[in-house]
Parts: structure tokens; sequence; C-alpha cells
């Protein structure tokens, strides 16, 4: 039986071998936006695979680089879009994460800068770190407005109301060796209706590296640290008991290899199969981490395993 | 006599050496912050070298990556700061360049998008190339804003004004393969007062390129096509007969190599003469084109030699 899903390396799968996995992992890894919803829409039979998962003893997770939710937010939202199972404490999103890291592995000191999102500055509050409040004041220019005297981390994250002068800000913040730079994530940009893109949060980042002459930790995937808060949450977290399912091969796919997880690759978002075929076939090695193991055009794909367990179970 | 300046890298001049420069080289190109000028603050001396230089019939140019302002502002910076034999010609402003490229190189056909400030703009108009209008509305965002139809170029500079929506529209432009990605210079960031500094244009391409996945065509130096301008527009610009004068190793003295001319460094700007000397002494070996020729305290070191030039001829 274990022969259906030896093969590694981009291998599209159905039906048997799709139950074999169920039936093989514990732990189940989803990143969210193209894996099971579009923005407010969920993907077709997503909610159904993860409501079975959960019902099925499984333990579910969701790791998503989408830093502008609180997870209070994130649990509405899995609700409102049919997800009725899913609690809080499955989500790892990475403003949470980056809450996780300011409190518990720096251990900040001093306050915040937040280049983000009201959710991300949430998150941070939640987790009782201080961020410096913005004054908004329209003529205020890096020669001559105020600077906080004890911000101890600059965090950049996705902001739709990113300006110049923050980007100054935090340039000047970070001249200090001693003040923290994290990056919530590395996205390079986000798909949008129409052919359109979002700037994400690696593109920003990107602007503050240059600018600082300096690199930011990164706290998303493909960075090991998500994992890390999920295994430190929960216990018996087994990496060989473990399927990330995700849309996009340099984020999700290379996050799974860096944390010895198995990899899926879902056709609802960024990634096609034709990219992940490349870099399996590439002879540079270090684009093998970015091969799923396993490919399906939907997870709406898992379905008919679960009709197929229920039937043996009946 | 040669031989007072053979001896290459790095090497620290005075009197004769300096003299021996001034007779050996026709052509003399000068970057202009932390060289000839600090913001509206002329170098001491510099505006007596500059119009020296001019008054014996050296070819003096001007090649800077500022590009905030448009050529005819500079000549009335140049007089306002006593170099009062500065003409327009003599400068070569990144914007100036930008504007020849989209005009002679690429031969644009439609509207750029600008991110930059309005000197820029202004110095696109000069050469008749449309830049696309940006309309003032807060509430706009990337979601639902037009987009102009014939944009066939994305042009990015400093932008003191720049907006993450500015960021996302040049993104949206990107995205048509035949769309220009051009960018006035890469510098990483410029000092301001009291251990502040100022983004630079290279910290907005990173931005762009990151949400683009394009690398932007680099107008300023260290590229040589500022060397071109003035080449095509002087006849008998010899590499060999020119000295770049410049603060910065990485953009001047890079430039300098990249275009063949012996190099100066002088010491009233950014880079230090140890980071020269670390970058002389690397073991690799494409660290060497940041080395200088020579250095100087300031530019005002020529002083005495124009002096003793004089004895000589008087």
């Amino acid at each position: 039986m274990a022969g259906a899903f030896v093969v590694k390396g981009c291998q599209k799968i159905g039906g048997p071998q799709i139950r074999n996995l169920l039936e093989a992992k514990d732990f189940f890894l989803f990143d969210c936006d193209g894996v099971i919803w579009h923005g407010e829409k969920a993907v077709s039979g997503a909610p159904a695979v993860v409501n079975s998962l959960i019902r099925r003893g499984k333990n579910v997770f969701f790791v998503t680089n989408n830093c502008t939710r609180p997870r209070e937010s994130y649990v509405h939202k899995f609700s409102r879009l049919g997800f009725t199972d899913v609690i809080l404490e499955q989500i790892f999103s990475s403003s949470y994460c980056s809450a996780l890291y300011l409190r518990d592995v720096v251990k900040v000191r001093g306050q915040v800068f937040v280049i983000g999102c009201d959710g991300l500055r949430r998150e941070l509050q939640e987790a009782g770190i201080p961020c410096v409040e913005e004054a908004n004041d329209p003529d205020a220019t890096i020669y001559d407005c105020p600077l906080a005297a004890d911000v101890k981390a600059v965090l950049v994250g996705h902001d739709d109301k990113m300006t110049f002068l923050k980007l100054a800000k935090a340039s000047c913040y970070l001249r200090d060796p001693e003040c923290v730079f994290l990056a919530t994530d590395n996205d390079p940009w986000h798909p949008l209706s129409g052919g359109r893109i979002l700037p994400g949060s690696g593109s920003l980042t990107a602007a503050l590296e240059v600018a600082s002459g300096r690199k930011a930790t990164v706290i998303g995937k493909p960075s090991r640290f998500m994992f890390e808060c999920i295994s430190s949450q929960f216990s018996g977290v087994d990496p060989a008991q473990c399927l990330m399912v995700g849309d996009r091969l340099e984020v999700d796919m290379l996050f799974g290899s860096n944390c010895g997880l198995d990899t899926m690759l879902t056709l609802t978002g960024v990634s096609q199969i034709e990219e992940a075929q490349e870099y399996r076939d590439s002879e540079l090695t270090s684009n093998h981490s970015f091969v799923p193991d396993y490919v399906v055009d939907t997870i709406a794909d898992f379905l008919p395993a679960f009709e197929e367990l229920e039937e043996q179970s009946s």
C-alpha cells in the first residue's frame, strides 16, 4: 500500500493515494489564500474537507503569511465561509507569530515601530507589546518629525497605507544596531482580480533593507519559525506525520521542505504545475526545495477519499 | 615627474601630485552632494576650485544622481552657492539623463508613470515625454483606481511623497513585459543631519523590483550611461584624460572604474578612507572597482596647486 505514495517529486495524485495520505498523516497544515479560499470566497469543497479532517480527529493548522488581521478576526472569517469547526488555537498567522517572536524570543523591552495594518498592531497589543503611536500629520517630514527614543524593534508587514515618511522613520530607527529588524513575511506580491497585483510585505521589506543596509529576520513562511510555534504549543508534532498544503512553491513548498514535512501543491492559487516541474528538472539543487511531493487540482480532491473511508467504516 | 602619481590604489595626495593631475587631465567630473556642497552650503573652497578649473580651460562636468531638480534649477543653485561660471550644459543629472534615455534610446511612444519628485517630471516634460497625471484622491485603492492604458515605461526616482498606491500602480504597469522599467539611480540612502537618513531611489526601486519580479535599468552612477551622455554631447572626451571626483565608493568610484576614468575620493562626504583601504586590501577582485586612485581631504586641496601654477606662469 505504501508504494502508492512513495514516488516523490511533483506527483499528481488522486483517489487512492489521497486516501493513503489521509491515513498516514496526523497533522495537516494549510495555507489559506489560494488554498482554502480566495479573498471572501471559500474554494468549493474546502470547508467540507477541513471540517471532515477535524471531525476525524486530525490535527489541522492554518499557517498564513497574511498579517493584516488579528487571529480573532480570522475565527470570524472561517466561520463566515463555512469552516465552522475551526478555533483560534489552530490559526498561526505571521502577525501572531511575530508577536510571539517579539515577546518570547527577543523579549523586547521598549516600543515597536510598525509598518503594517491595524490588524498587526492589534496582535502585538494582544501580546502586551507597545507600538509607537503615529501622529497623523500630513506636513511632517523626516527632516523635522519627532522620533521615539525607546524603539527597540521595527516590524514590517503588508501596509496599504505605507508612506515615504514611515519608510524613512524605520530607516532611522534601524541605525541603532540594537534595534531588532523583523518582517512578518517575504511575500513579493499577491494576485488581485483583473490582472492587477498587490505589492506584498517582501516588497516593503526590500525597500527598508536597502535604506538601512540591514537584513530583516523573516517570521513567516518559508522560515521555520511558524512551525516552531505550532510545535511549542501542541505536543507530539512529528514532522514525518505532517502534510503541508499550499499554493506557492517558493513560500509553502519551501516552508514544508525547511521543516521536514511532506508537501502538497494545490493548483487553485498562484503556482502552476509546470513551474513545479521546472524546479524538479532543474540542475540547481537548491531549486529542489520548491518541488512539492504531491499535486492536486484542488483540495476538494480530498472529498472522495473521505467518502471511501466512510463507506469502509460503515 | 609622472612618477609622482603613478602608484595607484587609494593614494592620499597633496600639493605636487595634485598639480600634476591638474596638468595631466582635461576633463573633470564632479559629483555634487558631499563633494562641492552639502545641501545648501558650498564646501569651503569648492567654488574657487571649480571656477579656476573652468577659467583655465578645463572641461568640467557635474554628474549627480540627485534626481529631484530639473537642470535649470541646478544652474540657479550653482550660481547661488558661488559657482558662478557653471552653465546648464555642464550638468548631467540622473533626471536629465533618464529623459535622454527615454527619448533617444527607448524612443518611448506613450506615457511614462513616474515615481519621483516634481523636478523629475519637469525634466521629462522638457524632453517632450508625457507623464501620467496622478489624481490626488486620498480614498483611491489599487482595487478600483483607474490605470492609464498607454503606459510604456515606469521611472523610479527619489520620491518623498511615495505611497503604497503609487508602488502598487507601478507594479501593475510592469506586468506588461513591453513596459520599460527604469530607475534614475540606485543610491540606497542619503545622510541627513542629526544622524538621520533619507531612503534613496535605490530603496524604492528595490520595493518595485520585488513586487514586479523584474530588474530596473539604472541610469545614474555607477552605470556608464551618464558618461555616454557626456561623450555624445562633447567631442574628444577621452577617458584617459578624465578625473572623476566623488564621495561614495560604491557609486562614484565604481562609476569611474566602469567608464575607465581615474578616480578621486574626497573625504567631505559619505565614504571614509578606511573603507577604501578595506576594499583595496580585499581578496574579492570585484571590490577593487570601489578603490579610488587618489584621495584628498577636500577638493579645496586643489587650491595651492592653482596658486603654484599661477606663480609659474606669472
